[in-house]
């Protein structure tokens, strides 16, 4: 791979492994601005709405302004694909997820002008709307911003 | 999660770690089943029967018995669906992925009635036919064995 | 068709064949666990749920255990494909369905190792929520058990 | 039903039922414009021209008009989408079909300005590209003509 | 193209142009049946609606006869995939729409027996639920009638 | 709608109009970096590729930088969607096209910050592979850049 910063791999990393899992991992997630957070719902609208709530209050993108938003939609829808392997729809088609999630913006390429992509990745458990009945998700979306 | 063993994390991280940084990871990767692969390639049928000799090969799987390789073909595509987001497409799509993958069998669940569940993670780049042009993937599919 | 029992078909022909044209199908439909049922709605997951529950309630499936309630879900869902033919969402598409359903339980393989699959089979229409203003729609999903 | 012809049940029955077992059906397939075929293949291609091929020499549709070949394609497709239940590929997704096919065009509603239906229903298997391993499958597509 | 007229031409252009736009248009856009509309919603179903009434309000449609409802439903959905692009959902994506739309019934082709199509155009943006932050969207889809 | 220059309506006008048509049209048109051309294919890889090529070929977009090109291939997929409505595939579907593009980049927002997208319009035919059984379809995608 011809990149230098794997904003995808931490990203996935980041939504997947707990606290103590991560302290053996500190080589390998560098230095990047991320955002992490948790979201459990039927509903997709929620699931969107919590990662960019998230990330426009830890002001990784710029709130006001389209064109970041436009970038980081895409990547959740596309991480959310992962998720739901098939539709975008969770509740409609009785099923449950319950997601961490970690986005990571930062400069993947070596050559200057690639400029900044962000990654959003999803880690948790879809399945019926009983508790256990249910298994894992992972899920990754990247773009360009 | 009610679950014990976590086999989709396990072919994820698998899927995404190098030899180094799975030293410091012995602890997370238990003892179970587990088959690894690469494969690059603009042809989705290729990439599919990559993941599906390897398996063969290295026995996880009962090569005659139909009921095994129907779940692990379900569980390859819907790995693929996280890494193609949106369709189960490579060169028609004027695009290319190398990949590696990881495949674990095992027991996630308490209940031993929950029998045995295949999972298959893919992690690598997906991009235009043109070195470097490219972004990363990730792909999880989980099925009952 | 290398199949001993065709699940699929008697599944098709139960949920499509009034009582009186069953009378001269009695050779074809063999001794095997079904369980039938109706629903009528522009709501997909009442839909779901409707064949979920009267599948436990009959017992052909164990209600506790993912891995049974998990292969019955990918079954509807790939019958209900058929019935919706491209999304799974009747409401949200201003269309509503009337359906009559039946589900099997059995060993279609010669081949003792293949052990028990399940087909589920959709009959009905499809269409406007005016009556008349419909067409008819078939659907069926297999998975192993 | 409010319709006094059910094509699509009429179609469907053609493509799953043996000339024995429709010896016991006559009573339920009335008098009406059919054609039937057989196609196996693992090109899609091949398995739209086979029944597009079957249907213009029966006659059963006016080759030279787009009108026709317009709906009959739309009905092809949705009986495939029974069929592959996701994805209208199949070699691509390293799988095969084997299907009996069977076209129904008639006039469904009491109603005359309703005109002529056309129905197209598929049933077979669909499996890995190895002679057993393979499920059930069917699909049924309904378009005005 | 060997059409005398182009329906999915003119019902386009119809969407986006406004007023003044059309006045040195009028030698493009010929006498045909036409409807117009506008719809803004996060909810498919009134979009589809909206669509339907305006149609049915405007006699573009026949009101009772499914056949004609059949025609302008499978254009409108055609449409709207240009707009949606990937999913027929609105607000569970967490996105609105704000669309003009135009409908134009006509016979395209020279040769008689190919009849009356149907052809349905939407113009507008699709974005988040904030004002501004949206782009252009465009959808066309033509059916038989 | 908020946008100052509307490259996505510029981009559909300019692949659906005639040269003649253009006249009158001037002052809806400004001046903004375009690229327009051709393609006829029953090979979707080929369509996406004589985008690519006319649109590195007139400087559009810097061609070793891939951020460009994966704005532009994201355009280029969201406007065949429109186009082939369902799956991105067109001879596997046994049909061809026959397609006229342009593609725009501007600056549509007044925010300077919001930058430069590229809109990528698509106008022609969809149809059986035999003259004249076709009929019109457009499509069109629009990304930041």
């Amino acid at each position: 791979m011809t990149q230098k910063l794997r904003i995808g791999k931490i990203a996935t990393l980041l939504a997947m492994l707990d606290e103590q899992e991560r302290a053996s991992y500190q080589s390998i997630v560098p230095d990047v601005q991320i955002c992490e957070g948790k979201v459990g719902s039927m509903d997709m609208q929620k699931v969107i709405s919590a990662v960019e709530t998230a990330v426009k209050r830890s002001k990784l993108i710029q709130e006001g302004v389209y064109r970041e938003t436009h970038a980081l939609y895409h990547a959740i829808l596309e991480g959310l694909e992962g998720v739901t392997r098939g539709q975008w729809a969770i509740g409609e088609m009785m099923r449950t997820v319950g997601l961490r999630f970690a986005v990571v913006r930062g400069n993947p390429y070596v050559n200057p002008e690639e400029g900044e992509w962000i990654a959003v990745a999803f880690y948790g458990t879809i399945g019926a709307p009983i508790k256990g009945l249910e298994h894992e998700a992972v899920g990754l979306g990247v773009n360009h911003i």
